[in-house]
Parts: C-alpha cells; structure tokens; sequence
C-alpha cells in the first residue's frame, strides 16, 4: 500500500476524549457536578429539567445548558424555572462534543454553581458517541417511543449511567413493557440505574432527585478533601 | 493565509450529493418512486409503512430498505407484512447517505418495483442534511413529541416534501396543537404537505395512500413517456 488512510473519525473522537479528559478534571476541582442529558426529540429532557430544578433548587445551586441546533425555547423555560442558563446553537451538528462543553462551561461560570446539565441536542445516536467530560450520563427513554429502543440505538443505552422512562402516566395507552424495556438495557450495560418517571405528573420524581443529591454531595467531599 | 483549509463538510455533502444525482437519474429510468421516510426514534416510520403496505400493496409492487445502526426488528416486522424487504446496517452512523442508498438498491433490485421505502435512521438531524437521491422526502412528527419541533429542528421540515403528524388517537392526553405545528412547519416551508394520521386507529390513512398513489402513477407515466 503506498498511501496512507486516515481514520478521520478515530481521530476526531481522540481529540474529543482528551478535550473531555480537562473538562473532568476540571469539573472535580470546581466541586460541582456535570450530568450530560441526552434522548430523542421530545422525549421529555426539558420537563425532567424543570421538574429536578423545582426540587433540587432550594438545595443546591442549579446551572443548565441547553444545546440546540436552533432556537431558545427551553432557554426560556429553563430560566424561568429558576436556574442559571445559557443557550447554545450548534450550528446544525447534531450532538454536543467535549470541545463545545467547555466552552459553554467557560460562558456559564462553573465556580458558584453546585450542579450543572447539559441538555444535549435531542437525538438517540450521535450524542452517545461523543463524551463530554460529564461526571453522570442520564438518557430518557419516553414511553411513546417504545420499549424496542435499546436493541435499535444501543450505544446509547451503553454509555449511560441512568435510563429515566419518562411518561409513565400515558402508560395505559401505550403498548409499552418497562421491564422488558430495562431488561434489554440492563443486557447492554448491567450497571445501569433506571428510573420510570413521568414529568408530567412528577411520578418517580423523587427517587431520582434523591439519587442525584447525593451524586452532588459526593462531589462536594470529594473536592473538599482535595483541597 | 500560508495553509490550506479543508472544509471537509462541504466536501462530503458535495461528493453525497454526486451520489444522490445518479440515483435520481436511475430512479427516473427504473419507473419506481423513491421515498425517504424520516422522523425520531419512536415517530411510527415502521407502523405507517406497514399501514401502507396493507393499503397500497394490491395495487403496487412495493420494497422497502430498513436502515438502522443495529438489529432488525423493524425489517421482519415489514417483511411480515408483505412487502419485499432488505436490512441495511449503518455500523454507528446516525444517518443514510447517497452511496449506502444506492448500494441497499442494488441489493434490494428495483426493476420488479413500483415504490420504495427508505425507513431512515431515527434522528431529526442528520438524515436532514443528507440527500439520498429520493423523489420524495416524508419526516414524521408524532405527537408526543411536541408541537415545537419545528423550531429545534427546523432542516428537517425544510427539506420534506410531506409532513406526517402521527399518533393522533393519543391527542387526548398531549398538549399538541396541530395546526400550530402545521403553521410552524409551513413557515419554514410553505409548499410543505400536512397530513394528520394515527397508525394505531388509521385515521387520516386514505389521504396519505391516494396521494403516494397518485405520485407512484405519475412516475410509471413519466417513465412510460421516457422509453
């Protein structure tokens, strides 16, 4: 062979995993916690976020990104929640890398913040390539879309340390099985923490607010006991 | 400016869109009609399909080609139904392109073929950006997903032809307005079609199948005129 190949995209994710690499240590020395949110389109990531800030907000100093290919509507929403958020376009890519991340860190100021989410672009598949140097990754799974989904998008239900199933409250009109639904992601990634939720009715809600305290807390010791 | 600048992007959508010219040619010459159905994952690409296949399959010689990044859980599902059917594997990619289009219908074989499927990876994003030479392009949006899509994903209502509001039995219990959705739509692309339909019930199905009807003829015709 006389010419070379370039793995375009193993170089790509090699430089996005070192860039992830300095968001990490720099999240663990901040103190605060960074969740990467991810699922489909109108899974719910939005409305979980809402409902997590309604909850956690009193206790802990909430910060949210929102990434979107376009528009500032759940910007709004999120601010009107009550956290401190910023917007962040994409440009017409379809996931978040880590290079983005940390940049969006840097404009949102990490320093007087406690826990921080990025609501990624809403998609089952290239998100879960690319990680962001996130401490948690928590992807939602709505009962609508059906519980067939990790054996057609299954990267995404590997690399996720939560699969939250939002919408449990149209479960009666859905031909949806939540066991069978973690089952299949529990076959992919054994340790996987799942949650049904609905965000709608705030079902489930409390588990989950329960579960990422004391993630938040952890991180709070850990960086004590750093410095 | 003493280097180069490789806007690789560009690149591949250019040499995509090569690719995509040669199978509209192909198509034209074939007399079969090419479609490309996209939506999220959980939209219902493979419940309408099957509701076509049922209410089209008579009359017309029907294939499909049912990409996703893993299994092939829809493609027995579309085989079950009666039409012919190919599997094609994106190995992680979140999208088809032209090239893997034209080479899923070679391996399908159009010539005994009046109409054809491209079930697309579930994802609002990339398949937007990647012409596979289709006649016509359809995207999905169900109603659990929410009548903002349009301003998150706006591409992906640019670029189709039609616009399927899917789950309209389950109307009821979500916060959807359709015609907001539709105005949404068709301020990104006035010539859009908007067809409200339910898989589940199959409601609204009859407008959809008299129109591809109508559309497949007009390709037999043009193919006719052509030879």
């Amino acid at each position: 062979m006389d010419y070379q190949i370039l793995e375009t995209k193993e170089r790509v994710l090699a430089d996005n995993e070192a860039a992830a690499g300095l968001t990490r240590g720099m999240m663990q020395k901040s103190g605060a916690l960074l969740v990467n949110l991810m699922g489909s389109p109108g899974a719910g990531k939005t409305s979980v976020l809402k409902r997590l800030i309604g909850l956690l907000g009193d206790r802990f100093r909430i910060g949210v990104m929102e990434a979107d290919v376009d528009s500032d509507v759940d910007a709004r929403a999120i601010s009107a929640a009550g956290a401190k958020t910023i917007q962040l376009h994409t440009a017409g890519l379809c996931h978040m890398d880590a290079d983005m991340t940390a940049r969006g860190l840097e404009a949102l100021g990490v320093h007087d913040l406690d826990l921080i989410f990025l609501e990624n672009v809403g998609n089952l598949v290239c998100p879960a390539e690319f990680e962001i140097g996130a401490d948690l990754r928590i992807m939602i799974l709505s009962v609508p879309e059906g519980d067939d989904k990790p054996l057609k998008y299954p990267l995404m239900f590997t690399v996720s340390d939560v699969m939250l199933i939002n919408k449990t409250d149209t479960s009666p009109i859905f031909d949806f099985d939540q066991a069978l639904a973690a089952a299949r992601a529990k076959a992919l990634n054994p340790d996987i923490r799942v949650f049904p939720v609905s965000a709608k009715t705030g079902e489930g809600f409390d588990a989950l607010a329960l579960y990422l305290a004391e993630k938040t807390e952890e991180r709070k010791q850990e960086c004590a006991s750093l410095s």
